[in-house]
Order: structure tokens, then C-alpha cells, then sequence
């Protein structure tokens, strides 16, 4: 059996009971996005944490070798019970959604353990779930490489009303462009995308494509660290969240649709000025 | 302080650690949805499970209770530990979101336990997250009220190829019209609207209103007891969705919108036909 369970978006004591009791009966259990967990509640000495609540060893699984090492996963799911966790729920990333269709095609039995995630825990900042549009991804920028892909569909959330969560890039595992040239396997240190970095990049794709979707002044909110202690949420113009600090990572930002009464009610606690 | 706590999908064992920690520690205990347990996972008897598990008396507060007694249980909030307990993710439904607006007007101190919810569990079908648009409501029709507004909302998605997620109706504490008519406090049973009658609903206003925004072949998936041990999800034209029997609540349905490869393979294992 191979159980994919999701750990929330907090610390160890995200987990469920369910999913606590699942993993303690594995004979292996991989952690995926070890990077976002030290991002989130846990620090450096995170697998040292899970594997004391979980009485297992704890193996780090990147994406890398979920993608390149699934069958052998799968292969061991077959014959014992194998756990998967990932930071959130199970269904967050289609990394995820692929390993799980894997499982089917193999014939091998899977059970989820569903937590909360980025995608449910945005209502903490009073916008209504429900009228959240298609949520998008925001990835880094480069000197060459500046996608706008996004940006329609902003504008596609917007001409109907609708929020729009922006998820912000994480990069883990990338090998500088030295190492690239000398062939070495030397790896960059983990990236997460600021809100401020995103902001930015979406008024500079404004500036470009001049399709009036939003502007400095357009209502967002930003969230840092969401479903922690240390979480921050601010509520203000893109000018204004520009210039706040929401300190360290993982960050989101919602850009804020047609309101109700009683969600801008619930925004006025989270106001930057 | 007020822990707002939620419990998932399932049964007892979806709390988390955080969740489970806060809940022993309060002095007092409120349940709400107490039908969406008995629905899913949980009994009759759930207020016992929850009681043993907890080590604490359980109140159960229906929605009556919370709107009106709200007051009383913040007041209690500002000087001793209460726990408000709810099915899903505290931000799944707006009678949390009025509770927490009306503990932070009155300066009582609130924490938030993250759990799933439909709203993002949804995704165990095999449809992105991402690529869902507002999601809507479907009361149960009467002989005189059959409104349609979620008719727009449907199209509005439909237009930038979005699913649409739709929450059925549950129907608690309805008095009847004979109870109604004598003045008495009698309740009908709670009642479940279930895929069917939610399909048999949306063909029939389309029928009415002729805007071709879905018909009799278009793509749905329906979910029952999402989250549970019996969860049961099966996907296939509306008219095909029609004649499933999805057994016990509760119910949801997806209205699919434009699909990528990866979304129609996983989608194939859930095909009724």
C-alpha cells in the first residue's frame, strides 16, 4: 500500500491522526519538498523532528528522484506499506498527480491523507474561497527568460470578478550556471520568491502589455508563512505591499476581485494603512 | 483564546496534532455541523467519539446557536480556552468567517487550526486545483423558489474553460410547514441533496434558459464522502452520472472545463463508462 500524506502547512503537529497512524506502520516512508517544510515550521534539523514523532526513518525525496525513482517506490509499495509526504495535501502539485497515476497504471493500491493547503488556508485572509479564479504560478525571472503566460489569465479571473491566488516560484536543486558549464553536480542554495519580487515582475509585465488588468493601486494581499505561528497577512494597494517586509519564507499573494460586504469587513483587520 | 479548529473530511482520526492539543486543552468545547459528521464518518454516537478521544464534554452548536449565541461563547473566549470545532477547514463556510469578524471586533484572541476541506480535496478526482473557477451553491428547488443564479456562475467558468465545483445542499432544522403553521419547534430530518438530484436541478435549467453552457454530455464528476474510507468518485456525462447510485452524503459534483492530458488520464480511472 502506498499512502500519499499530506502534512499540512505548518509544523510537524500539522498531521493528522490518520495520517500519524499511517506512517507509523511503514516499513518506508520518503518526504517530499523537504525544502518547503524548512521553509515553513521546521528548520535544518526537520527529519530529525519527523522521524522522532514518527518512531521511522525518514528518507529525503526531491523532486528529482520522485520523478526519476518512481517505479521503485511504487515497486516497494507493492510488496510493504510505503509512506509518501508531502508539504500541504496530496493533490497541491501535479508532481503529486503524476506519481498517483503511476500507482493506478501499476495496479498498485494507494490511500490519501488530505491536510489543508495553500489552496484552502487563503481563506484565512477573509476573501471568500469560493471566488477564487484559476490560480496561477509566478516563476523568477531571468535576464532572458520572462514569461507573461499568467498574466492572461489574471485577466480572464478579472473580467468575471474572481480572485486570483499567485503562487511564487521555489527554486530548489538548480545547478549554477558555472557547475551547468563544468558538468558538476554543484547546486545552487534553495530560492524562494518575496512577495515584493512578485509584485514587482507583475507591474513590469503591466507595464508591457498595457491591458489595464491592474495597477499600483489594485487591492492585494499578501501571505507569508501561512498556517504557521509567524504567519503575516497584509492587505493593501500593490504600491503599498511593495515596500513591506513579510520576512522570511514561504510567500503567496492574492489579487483581489469583486468583493462582498462582509469580505472587505474581514479585510480591514489586515490593512497596511 | 479561540481555537478554531478543523477536523477534515472523515471521521475523528482527520483532526491534527495542533488541533488535537488545543481541543484538550480548552475549557470548553463547541461543535458545529454535528449533521455533516453523522453524514460522513461519524455515527450517531459521534459526540461520545469525539468526547473519549478529547477528554472534554462536547457541545454541539448549530447554525441557530452560533449566529445567536456567538456572543456568549466569545465572551467566554476572553477569559478562559474555548474550541469551536468545525467539519472541514475553518474558511470553508461564511458563518466561521462572521465568528472570527466578530472575535476580532471584539479584541478576542483567535487561532486557527488548518485542516482539508471539499474545497481543495477536491482535487483526489484528478482535476487541477489551479483550474477551478468560482465555485457555487445548488439549493434544493421547491414547487415556487427554483433560482438559478448559479446558472451565470457555471457560464462565467465555462467561458475560460474552468471546472466548476458544486456544493449540494444540506438542509438541517427545516421546520415543517404543518410545524410552522401550529407555531411549534419541530424539525424536519436532516436532508442531502445528492448528485442526481443536483444533475436532474442544473438540466432542467438549462432547458429553461437555452444558453448551451452544458447539456446532457457534458463532463462532470461526481464525489461522495470525499475523504472517507467509502469515498466514492466517478466520472462520466451528466446524463450517464444520472442513473449512479452514490449512496450515503455527502455529496459534491465538478462541472469539467477545458482538460489537460495529465487531468483526462487520471480522470480515466474514474470513468463510468
Amino acid at each position: 500500500m502506498l499512502y500519499v500524506v499530506g502534512l499540512g502547512l505548518g509544523d510537524e503537529r500539522d498531521i493528522t491522526l490518520r495520517g500519524l497512524e499511517a506512517v507509523k506502520k511503514c516499513d518506508h516512508v520518503y518526504l517530499e519538498a523537504y525544502t518547503s517544510l524548512l521553509a515553513l515550521g521546521l528548520g535544518p534539523s526537520a527529519t530529525t523532528t519527523l522521524e522522532k514523532l514518527y518512531g521511522r526513518p525518514v528518507l529525503v525525496a526531491d523532486r528529482e528522484m520522485v520523478e526519476q525513482g518512481a517505479e521503485a517506490i511504487l515497486e516497494e509499495a507493492r510488496n510493504s506499506d510505503v509512506a509518501f509526504l508531502v508539504v500541504g495535501d496530496p493533490f497541491g502539485a501535479t508532481t503529486h498527480s503524476d506519481l498517483l497515476v503511476r500507482a493506478k497504471k501499476l495496479g498498485v493500491a494507494v490511500e490519501v491523507v488530505h491536510n489543508a493547503s495553500i489552496m484552502n488556508a487563503v481563506g484565512a485572509c477573509g476573501l471568500q474561497l469560493y471566488r477564487f479564479g484559476e490560480a496561477i504560478s509566478i516563476p523568477f525571472f531571468t535576464e532572458t527568460w520572462r514569461p507573461a503566460s499568467f498574466y492572461d489569465k489574471i485577466k480572464a479571473n478579472h473580467t468575471i470578478g474572481l480572485h486570483t491566488l499567485c503562487l511564487l516560484d521555489i527554486r530548489v536543486k538548480e545547478q549554477s550556471m558555472e557547475a551547468l558549464c563544468r558538468g558538476k553536480k554543484e547546486y545552487e542554495p534553495p530560492k524562494y520568491m518575496s512577495i515584493n519580487t512578485a509584485l514587482g515582475q507583475l507591474l513590469e509585465i503591466e507595464e508591457t502589455r498595457q491591458e489595464k488588468v491592474y495597477n499600483e493601486d489594485t487591492l492585494c494581499v499578501g501571505l507569508a508563512r501561512l498556517g504557521t505561528s509567524s504567519q503575516k497577512i497584509v492587505a493593501g494597494s500593490m504600491k503599498e505591499l511593495l515596500d513591506i517586509d513579510f520576512g522570511p519564507p514561504l510567500h503567496s499573494l492574492v489579487i483581489v476581485g469583486d468583493t462582498h460586504i462582509m469580505e472587505e469587513e474581514f479585510l480591514t483587520f489586515f490593512r497596511a494603512s
